[in-house]
C-alpha cells in the first residue's frame, strides 16, 4: 500500500496551523520546548487547549488532579469516548511528544463535532490533556491518568513535592488548574503519539498499531556513605557514596550489554549527590534505575543479576544501598479488537501500517486497564525522543489525524464495546 | 615528652566558653554546623567575631572580598602579623574546621593584647577570618586569601556565581560584608587547624608542625552525551553522559588503588546531571576531579593514566569529555625557620610535637608564598573531617591556643624576618 497524504486540505492546514501555535509555547533556544508540569509554560499550553476547544464547540472542565477535559455532549447522560495525550514536557524536550496527541485529538474532535449532524452517536466525546505524564518535576510519571484510572489516590498525587518542596496541589493552584471531581465517565480511549523508535521509519510505514507495551521495572536507590575530606582522608577509610552510585550506573549498562539482541534497555536518568561539594567525599546519592524489555523473563533475570551486583558493590565500595521498586508494569497487551479496528480504519484510508510494541510508557497504558483502548503511532525521524530534535513530517502527522478521526468516530458508535 | 594541658585555667575557660558560643551558630540537627560562605549563618559567625574582637580591644575592618580583620596597632605604621583561619563551612560540617583556628587566633590576640604592656613589638597584630575557604558555594576554595595574596584578581572573585546565579559581590553585600581596600600589610602569618588525618592521634602527639603540603591537581570535567528516551532508545544509539561520568568516577578510584602505599588520593565530590529526569538519558554531566599526593612524580604519573583513561571512556561510552585544570599546587614547603620556631615554642611549653604534611588545603598555603608562615595542627579524632562528627579534645584545643599565643608573640617581635 502506498499513500501520499495531502497536507493542503483545509483540515490538514487547520491542524498544522494550530500545532504550530502550540509549538512556540515554552520554546527553547534549541527549537524544542520546556513545559514541565504545572509551570507557567504548561499553563499557557492549557490555555491554548481550552481556548481552541471552546472555539470548536467544546465545554472544558478540570478535575481534582489537573486533568483538563474538553467535552461535547451529543447524548445526554451517556459515557464519553476519551481521546488525548499530554501537553507537559521534559525540561528540554521536542515539540511532538504528547503535544501532537492532544492537538490531533482536538482536531479529530473538531472534525467530528462539525460533521455529526445526523443521528447522535452512542457515546459523547471528551478530548483530554492528562496532567504530568512526564514525571520529571513530580514523580511518578503518568500521574493524571493513574489517578483517573484509580491506580493512584488523588490525595497521594496532590501531596507529591518537587525539589523545591512545592506540592502538586500548590503548583496546580498557582496556575489556576486545581479543579474538582474525577472527570467524565469513560467508555473507551484512543491516543496517538510519535513512535520514539525507528521501526516505522525503517520500514517506511506511516501508522503503528500498538499491540503491547514492553514490561518495565523502575527503582529508586539511595547509596549511603560517609562525608570525609577529599584531600586528607585515606582511600581505605572512605565510604564514598558516589563511587557506589557510579558502579551501579556502570553495572546497569553491563547488564543490558550481557543480553544479546538488544532485548533489554537499562538506564539511570536521574542522580543527585549530597553534599555535592568539590572537597567532600559524598555521603549520599539518590538515583533512579529503569529496566525495560519485551520479554518478562529477560526482565526478571536482569533484576536478579542487579540484586547480586548491588550486594557486591556494597562490599567493594564500603557503602550501603537501599533499593525500592517505585513503578512496574508487565507485558500488558492492548485489546486485540482495538488493534483490528484501527487496522481496518488504516486500510480504509489507504495508510500503510504495521503492528508495533511501545517501549515508552503512555497514558493509554493506564486507560487500557479500565476501558477498550486504541493506541496509534506515527514515525519519528531517527527514533529521536526526549530531545529538542524530535521530528515527524507534516504528511505523517496529518495522516495520523485522519486516522484518529476515523477511529474515534467508530469508538463513539460503540464499535469496541465489550472488547477484552 | 608527656604533657597534660590544663583546661581549667582562666585563659582556657575563656577560650572554651567563646568557642562553645561559636559552635551553636548554624548548628545542624546532627550537632555539626552549616555556615556556607556569605549565608546568614556565616554572617552570624562574623558578628560573633567582630563583637568579641571589639570586646578584646581590637578595631575591625572588612576588605574588598569580605576578609574580616581585627586590628591591634601597637606601632603606628608598622606591618601586621596576621593570624587566623576561616569561619565558613561545608554544608554539613564539623565545628572545628576553620572555626577553631579563628577562635584560637582571637584568644592568642586577646592574651597578647592584655600582656603587652612593656616595649611595643616590632609588628602590629591582625586576627583574620578569611572569606570562603571552603569553596562549596562559590569556587574556588581559599578565595579570600587568594585575593589577599595577589593570586586571584578581586573582580574575578566578586563575579563568581553560586548555583542560583548570585554573585559573591551580591552575597557579601546582602550580609553587609562587602568592604573596601585590600586589608593590612602582612609581615608574617600563623594559622592553627585540626589535622584532618590520623597521624597525630595515632602517635599520641599534641602538636603537628606542618612542613609541607601535598601537591594537588583539580579539574572540572564536562561529559557531553545526547538526550534520549530511557525506555525506547536502543543501547547502541545512546550517548549517555552519566555512563561516561560514572566510568570516570570509577577510573579515578582505580588509579588511586593502582599506586601502592596509599600515596595518592583521588576523589569526585561534586557531580551534576542534566536534565536529571528519570526517563531521559542524560545529555550533560559536570563534575570535579581532585588528585593529591606527597610525591609530585606520582601525581604526574596519575594524571597521565587519567588522560589515557578519559580517551578510552570517550570511545567506550560514545561521549565527549572536556577537561580543564581549575586549581593546582605543588609540594611547596613552609619556611624551615618557621617550623623550627614553632618547635622551640612547643618545647618551651612542654607539648609533644612532630613534623607533619598537610593533605588538605589551607589559607596558609597562599600566605606562605608572600610572607614567613607558621602552620600548626592539633589532633582530630579518627581523622574525621568535613563531617559533623569532627572532634578534638578540650585539652588539645587549649594546648593549641597556648602554643599559637607563644608563636604569634615571637612573630610580632620579628623573629621570622627574612625566613626563606
Amino acid at each position: 500500500m502506498s499513500t501520499v497524504t495531502s497536507t493542503t486540505t483545509p483540515d490538514a492546514e487547520a491542524f498544522l496551523r494550530d500545532f504550530r501555535s502550540l509549538s512556540v509555547i515554552g520554546e527553547t533556544p534549541g527549537h524544542g520546548v520546556d513545559r514541565q508540569a504545572a509551570t507557567a509554560a504548561d499553563a499557557q499550553a492549557r490555555t491554548w487547549f481550552t481556548s481552541l476547544a471552546a472555539q470548536y464547540g467544546f465545554r472544558t472542565e478540570t478535575d481534582q488532579v489537573g486533568n483538563v477535559f474538553a467535552l461535547l455532549e451529543w447524548t445526554p447522560g451517556a459515557p464519553y469516548v476519551l481521546v488525548g495525550s499530554h501537553l507537559d514536557s521534559q525540561p528540554t524536550a521536542g515539540k511532538f511528544d504528547g503535544a501532537y496527541g492532544v492537538a490531533a485529538a482536538l482536531h479529530a474532535g473538531r472534525r467530528l463535532a462539525s460533521t455529526n449532524s445526523g443521528e447522535a452517536p452512542k457515546y459523547n466525546l471528551a478530548i483530554v490533556d492528562w496532567f504530568n505524564e512526564e514525571g520529571c518535576r513530580f514523580a511518578p510519571s503518568m500521574m493524571g491518568s493513574s489517578v483517573y484510572a484509580g491506580k493512584l489516590p488523588a490525595n497521594d498525587a496532590l501531596a507529591v513535592t518537587d525539589k523545591n518542596g512545592t506540592t502538586v496541589a500548590q503548583a496546580l493552584d498557582a496556575i489556576g488548574h486545581l479543579g474538582t471531581g474525577s472527570g467524565p465517565e469513560a467508555a473507551a480511549y484512543a491516543e496517538i503519539h510519535i513512535e520514539q523508535g525507528r521501526s516505522l521509519e525503517a520500514s517506511g510505514t506511516t501508522i503503528g498499531l500498538v499491540h503491547s507495551c514492553w514490561a518495565a521495572a523502575k527503582y529508586t536507590a539511595t547509596v549511603h556513605g560517609e562525608q570525609a575530606h577529599t584531600g586528607s582522608t585515606v582511600i581505605a577509610d572512605r565510604k564514598d557514596a558516589l563511587l557506589g552510585a557510579s558502579l551501579l550506573v556502570v553495572l546497569l549498562r553491563e547488564i543490558a550489554d550481557s543480553f544479546p539482541g538488544a532485548v533489554l534497555h537499562t538506564s539511570v536518568g536521574q542522580l543527585s549527590v549530597y553534599p555535592n561539594s568539590p572537597v567532600v567525599v559524598p555521603s549520599r546519592v539518590d538515583l533512579v534505575m529503569d529496566l525495560r524489555s519485551a520479554d518478562e523473563q529477560v526482565l526478571a533475570d536482569a533484576q536478579k543479576v542487579l540484586r547480586d551486583g548491588i550486594a557486591k558493590i556494597e562490599r567493594g565500595a564500603n557503602v550501603t544501598i537501599d533499593v525500592e521498586q517505585s513503578h512496574a508494569w508487565g507485558i500488558n497487551p492492548y485489546q486485540a479488537a482495538g488493534v483490528e479496528l484501527a487496522r481496518e480504519c488504516a486500510e480504509k484510508l489507504e495508510l500503510s501500517h504495521a503492528p508495533v510494541f511501545t517501549l515508552a510508557g503512555h497514558d493509554s497504558i493506564n486507560m487500557k486497564d479500565i476501558v477498550p483502548t486504541v493506541m496509534l503511532f506515527v514515525p519519528s525521524a531517527d527514533g529521536i525522543s526526549h530531545n529538542e530534535r524530535e521530528y515527524t513530517t507534516d504528511a505523517d502527522v496529518c495522516a495520523g489525524v485522519d486516522l484518529l478521526t476515523e477511529v474515534v468516530a467508530r469508538l463513539c458508535r460503540g464499535e469496541l464495546d465489550g472488547a477484552k
